[in-house]
């Protein structure tokens, strides 16, 4: 059995909590600052709202803003405990030392609405000690076939390379549907595509998928775009994502 | 019965001719440059390589590389037939005027790797004549639920966008690679949320899926991957696009 407080009860302390729930040896219970409303709850799960009444537990997992981390890891009333924060960006050394610290960071974006498959997600662990590590991938064992020890520097990197394929592409789409509604067209269309430019890319390198006007260096079509994007403000990022797809596959040539 | 001849077997046209195949009430003949490998052919579907063999078709459809189309349709050895071809950048004036023009753009990106679903891919036509039009709308409602009437300019248009999120996210998928392999980490950590941030936008404007250290204005974190990225050739485009991803949130709020 493992005994698990979640402090925080956002996307990521919800999906967790979900995850968690299913599995028979471990036990979750959650703090929340605020009360959590019952559609919320999760069977089997105890719900606290009162920081003092913290039960012990084999590991604490901070899921709350980055920023907060740090002051709310020294505020918390206990002393030499495993706490785990789940962030990708964050120092496991932001951790308040009065503690054993470790990182437990779910590679994954999380909504409400959604529950992604947990079985794939990346689990990249983290702590100071062998026996926590150990713990730390057990627990992740529970609910992911991908469990990684990495270093608070790697993971970082790994958080930078995310942005690109998580942050800026998701900005992709919001130009893309920005630019076909003030044209009275419909962002649906692009639904397909979007979908299979992302399953492309999960047995073949993207070096391999990369397609369109600026790889082939097609003039006559780039020159055409900018002309339609000239009074857009998407025409100066065109041209500059145009410009990197062409100097990075020229080099490869 | 709707008569087809697909002119090119590249991609595209392997992936038409495959939906085509499995319709009863069309008959599919290919024409391509050079002779078609007996395991690239599909049962049913007949295959020549003598462009003076073209038999009387209701459409002719051509699916070759963009600037070759005005050529390779003045060259055809046709009259007042239906041809049209399959690009979404070309314009319809670029087809020879001997024969009747229309455009069959299919939506989606295509590998000779991986068959995506036709019935969602949508099918913008465009035709000079109602009759032309009407039969186009046919063929299109065949293979794939969402046949929409499209003029040039609008197709041009949503080229465009689909550059956005299909070129431009595979190039954000194709630097995280490069990325992370400079740094010995695996690009196949970030599979799942490549999926599952294509999944996301399915049902939910990606305008609200924003997430990341550029739309919270997170200086620490941001500052954070300036500085490892220092000697990397993505510094600055990562510089770009987290201004671009302010700009536009902050333009929102």
């Amino acid at each position: 059995m493992i005994s698990i407080v979640l402090l925080g009860y956002g996307n990521v302390g919800m999906n967790l909590c979900h995850a968690f729930s299913h599995h028979d040896t471990l036990t979750v219970t959650v703090y929340n600052r605020s009360a959590i409303k019952k559609n919320s709850r999760i069977n089997g799960v105890s719900y606290i709202d009162d920081i003092q009444e913290l039960p012990r537990a084999d590991v604490y997992i901070i899921a709350i803003s980055d920023d907060s981390i740090g002051r709310f890891s020294e505020e918390l009333p206990l002393d030499n405990q495993l706490v785990v924060h789940t962030s990708g960006a964050v120092d496991m050394e932001v951790l308040s030392n009065k503690n054993r610290r470790g990182i437990f960071y779910p590679l994954q974006t999380f909504s409400e609405l959604r529950t992604p498959p947990f079985k794939e997600i990346p689990i990249c662990i983290e702590a100071e000690n062998k026996a926590d590590q150990t713990l730390l991938e057990s627990l992740g064992h529970c609910i992911s076939d991908n469990v990684y020890e990495i270093s608070s520097l790697e993971r970082q990197k790994i958080h930078i390379a995310a942005v690109f394929v998580n942050n800026f592409t998701n900005h992709m789409y919001q130009i893309a549907e920005d630019y076909l509604q003030q044209q009275q067209l419909e962002f649906n269309l692009l639904k397909p595509l979007i979908r299979e430019t992302s399953e492309k890319i999960q047995h073949v390198s993207p070096t391999q998928m990369q397609t369109g006007p600026a790889v082939r260096n097609d003039e006559m079509t780039l020159q055409k775009h900018y002309d339609l994007l000239k009074d857009s403000p998407y025409q100066k990022l065109y041209k500059t994502l145009t410009k990197s797809i062409i100097e990075t596959h020229g080099k490869k040539l």
